[in-house]
């Protein structure tokens, strides 16, 4: 379906490029076929999760990363997950500002998610971008989390080594800090380390990093809508984690973004944890879980589109809301009878 | 299996209530069939929700019309949303100090759902909350979202009106206010509108109101991992709006909530607002709206459950990531074979 597009890809063409992911960004048809196409092309780059609290300087450190990279002779693309607010609409894309002299650089790729679905859907296009940029031959895919909660969480964990950045004056007392962020923390940057309480808050992280073995957990279960494969999958790496997690205590370093301090200590640590990650093995067991992770999504997509575009389970539906309403049914029940009357939708027999 | 907690709470002691909404909240087990047993039930309260950008004001005025409500001689519910930031952890909870004087009152249930889970699990889990509060009698539950983003108005739809509050130093032009919040505010309050620029914000929300009729759309549509259900489910409530957009108008109200200056407008409004739901039909219609979005919420997460807790298919899924890895087979694939042997399994035939 996507010859000439794939043809112009494979060129190295960058219009090609952000064809391709405007097509898998916005899940247009044929985004399966194009990624499916591109699958086999995929393991190449380093994939470098940057997260951390508001103003803490993560587009800036980004954007120094970039050009040192740049000055490796290696590419890079940025991908920046922005779930946007209602609210704040505007306000986070002066952010961007900061790229603008790296997005000049024709070795350097920018796009930005302004994916407003759910977070399953954030973490699932960041996925899928990364991928592109991956089959493109881009070396190093550094992926900027702005949002908030949960999602950086989920987002960080597309990544190979994730870059945790905080700065004393956030008011986050490191106490504050979730087990799940110190979990999926690889290279701690305390940005803007010339400021009072930098020296406290690395302390404070190396005090916690310390306390760390076996404690805390990736996943934040028990609550409503537990995501059972996740939570298996979460368990795996930390299975997996915990055999070699004497090997890999993560540094803790000083930067300021703003004068390119700092930056090449960040660049070298997260090179040695990547190599780390190759040595033990656990290059390839993030991979697995997100392949895995990749299936699970797709499946839970085509659950929803194969069950929710089809016009005969709507009519059924719709027909059954007025026993809801007299309260003779309880939606458990209509749920359990639309599910045991879509066998053959579900599976795909008749599509 | 919880008959001795559903005759308490058919009696109307609060620590039923409470544990029954500890139930619900976290998904144990027997949630479904409580909820089931409280179906019948449903249907007295009003749902209100209350939103707006962080320090609008959102805790003060939900705390003041609690008040109000009490005076009346109403119960109240309180149900604060609160997407947990792993970043923001705390910060929020600081609000809640400000219901501190509400919340001794018997006559007042305040619930603060913690859920971290996904925006679908954070709107099906306030549905349910206020499904408990609902069917325990109450007769006012509002329901303020502290979070950001797509999940206020995931959480907003599951009111009956909504009250949207802006405040002048927000920074927030009326222009980066989405027009999915414009579409589901039934009434707006300007706080704190003693200060500079309320006049001028509640010209430009008039303006904007004006120019609103069918231009705006609930959805935000062509995203990734669009969710079809619910996009027909809003379209169906558009449409119904459509006919009878011209009858009403949201009010732009004046308040400043910490000294209680407006409140009673803003009930008054939220009275109105409901009885015109009511003679038009569209409270029936946004009922009805609810009780689909339900059955779809649990379908979905039988899915997941069905799936994902079935040792064979993780057995399944685990065989073929070799595959995966060699990119001799795509996710989608994979997905697509799983799905397939699945129908039994989905379909509840092998549960």
């Amino acid at each position: 379906m996507h010859d000439a597009l794939l043809a112009g890809f494979r060129a190295g063409r960058k219009a090609s490029l952000a064809r391709a992911i405007s097509i898998v960004e916005n899940h247009r048809p044929g985004a399966d076929a194009l990624l499916g196409a591109l699958h086999a092309a995929l393991g190449r780059a380093r994939r470098i999760g940057v997260t951390g609290p508001p103003g803490a300087g993560k587009s800036t450190i980004s954007a120094s990363l970039a050009r040192h990279y740049r000055n490796q002779g290696l590419t890079v693309g940025v991908v920046c997950v922005d779930p946007t607010s209602p609210f704040t609409g505007g306000a986070l894309l002066g952010d961007r500002i900061r790229m603008e002299d790296v997005a000049l650089d024709p070795g350097v790729y920018i796009r930005s998610l302004a994916t407003r679905g759910s977070l399953g859907g954030l973490s699932a296009a960041t996925r899928e971008v990364s991928d592109v940029l991956d089959a493109f031959g881009i070396d190093r895919i550094l992926i900027e989390t702005v949002g908030v909660g949960q999602s950086e969480l989920e987002v960080a964990r597309t990544a190979d080594s994730s870059l945790v950045i905080l700065v004393p004056e956030s008011g986050d007392s490191i106490q504050t800090l979730k087990a799940g962020l110190m979990e999926i923390a690889d290279v701690f940057a305390v940005n803007k380390a010339d400021r009072p309480g930098a020296d406290r808050l690395r302390t404070e992280i190396e005090l916690m990093l310390g306390m760390r073995p076996g404690a805390a957990s990736i996943e934040s279960s028990g609550h409503h809508g537990v995501d059972l494969s996740r939570n298996n999958l979460a368990r795996q790496v930390r299975e997996e984690a915990t055999r070699d997690d004497s090997r890999w205590t993560p540094p803790v370093l000083r930067t300021i973004g703003t004068e390119e301090q700092g930056i090449a200590e960040v660049a070298e640590a997260l090179d040695r944890h990547y190599q780390y990650l190759e040595a033990s093995g656990q290059l390839r067991t993030r991979r697995r879980v997100r392949l895995r992770e990749r299936v699970v999504d797709v499946v839970e997509e085509k659950t929803r589109q194969r069950l929710w575009a089809d016009a005969d389970t709507t009519v059924w539906l719709e027909a059954r809301l007025p026993q809801l309403e007299a309260g003779e049914a309880t939606p458990f029940e209509i749920a359990d009878a639309l599910l045991a009357r879509s066998a053959d939708l579900l599976s795909g027999r008749t599509t």
